[in-house]
């Protein structure tokens, strides 16, 4: 039985279910998802979290992430936020939730070890992540260690001075490959956003906005161009917000398919 | 009968039924409406006009058109849009549009003369437009005369200078003392929509959402405050767009009120 504050709507599950993961041969199928507000604020100041959606769309968070193999966020979220990253969508059937949390850290500023994700782990109700650092930095030993002895890995690859684009398709193989991560839910924050967006290296985009306005000094999603051609745009709408759903282009998906795989 | 592609969906005009105008004893109702994408932007560039809504979202517009008595917008976007600024929802029942244009244009840099406007007066199918200049500013005499010929007028208030608050208090009062009008529908652009969202002094707000992105170059409306006390909030979505719809904070309209009147 699911915990009853994340029970999602019939009707939401079922317009979801064409924008959930399916199988690819070569690399990990990629969700983009974010809860923005009317001006496509995410937070209401750098470095801070803000709580923006509905307990609807909470619930639809945990049930999406259900259908992933790993989230993924960049350190400003982890920073900001200090977020549990685990599926509690079906909490109460298991002892442990089974999607990995992937953290973009290149310079290792995050400290796992007195982060709220280690409680998570050492009680059995998340998996240990998998840190991105950048090829040249060297994580801290004993946040190292502990991270290794509770199932997670520092993963090095070459980030700083690389374009995007080769950036994400390491991390997308890195993850393919040695991981066995088949599907990646990006959450956050804006920078990993806007560079997914921009780059159009996702599979499906899933969009809450809720009815406020956080102001000008908020954080904003803005890609660094226009996208018109978002495919099989669905939205739901629920008591307090609405949800976009889409694919994207297949075009530019192919595109994306050949040059980089 | 209505044009055919002019005629609103039922559940949509239901839905807006609850945030038209009611009358008022002392000043008008105002409805603050805008069509905007997913990364809160209305315009691909400064000065440039982008088609963003459907035919649906459209049809709406006009509908909403027909329940006001005045249809404002700033100098930027008569400049960018060359609007047309009438009701065609009703177009094929009478002859004339029975909505007011109302263009915010302190420094009088719009040449009325040669506005696709102009020509929908001489067709009888639109009104002459009430153009608010600052107080400081003299319209050029032959665009005044063509003006006050087909119907419309110059109306001085001042606005350099003054708190905006003030201004559009003023503006209110104008319209309502001078010019018998009970009901405004501002459309834009920019900066009158971060305005008057940043002052609060809206009545309702309709809110288009198309599933796109303009990219960072764009027009963003954006107030200056946070607004998480809008009221009454509904959702609406048709085949491309979604549509918010709320009244603005009781709270902040009664402080309104009392301070303005």
């Amino acid at each position: 039985m699911a915990h009853r504050d994340m029970i999602i709507d019939g009707d939401l599950s079922s317009a979801l279910a064409a924008y959930l993961p399916v199988p690819y041969n070569d690399r990990p199928f990629v969700t983009l998802t974010y809860a923005q507000l009317l001006d496509s604020r995410i937070a209401a100041q750098p470095g801070t979290r803000t709580v923006i959606s509905h307990q609807q769309t909470k619930a639809m968070t945990h049930y999406i992430r259900h259908h992933h193999d790993a989230i993924l966020v960049g350190i400003g979220t982890v920073l900001a936020d200090d977020p549990k990253l685990n599926c509690r969508y079906y909490l109460a059937t298991s002892s442990s939730s089974s999607i990995r949390p992937v953290v973009l850290d290149p310079h290792a500023k995050w400290r796992y070890s007195q982060s709220q994700l280690r409680s998570l782990v050492d009680a059995q109700q998340g998996l240990a992540p998998l840190i991105l650092v950048d090829a040249d930095t060297e994580p801290d030993t004993s946040e190292s260690h502990l991270l290794q002895a509770t199932g997670g890995h520092y993963i090095k690859i070459p980030v700083i001075g690389q374009p995007l684009q080769t950036v994400w398709n390491t991390i997308y193989k890195q993850l393919w490959d040695h991981h066995h991560i088949r599907s990646i839910m990006v959450e956050g924050g804006a920078t990993v956003i806007n560079d997914l967006l921009t780059l159009g290296n996702y599979d499906s985009l899933i969009v809450t906005i809720g009815p406020v306005f956080l102001g000008d000094k908020g954080v904003v999603v803005s890609p660094q161009r226009a996208i018109a051609d978002l495919q099989a745009v669905q939205w739901w709408t629920g008591i307090q917000d609405s949800v976009l759903m889409a694919r994207q282009s297949s075009t530019t998906l192919n595109k994306y398919r050949l040059i980089n795989y």
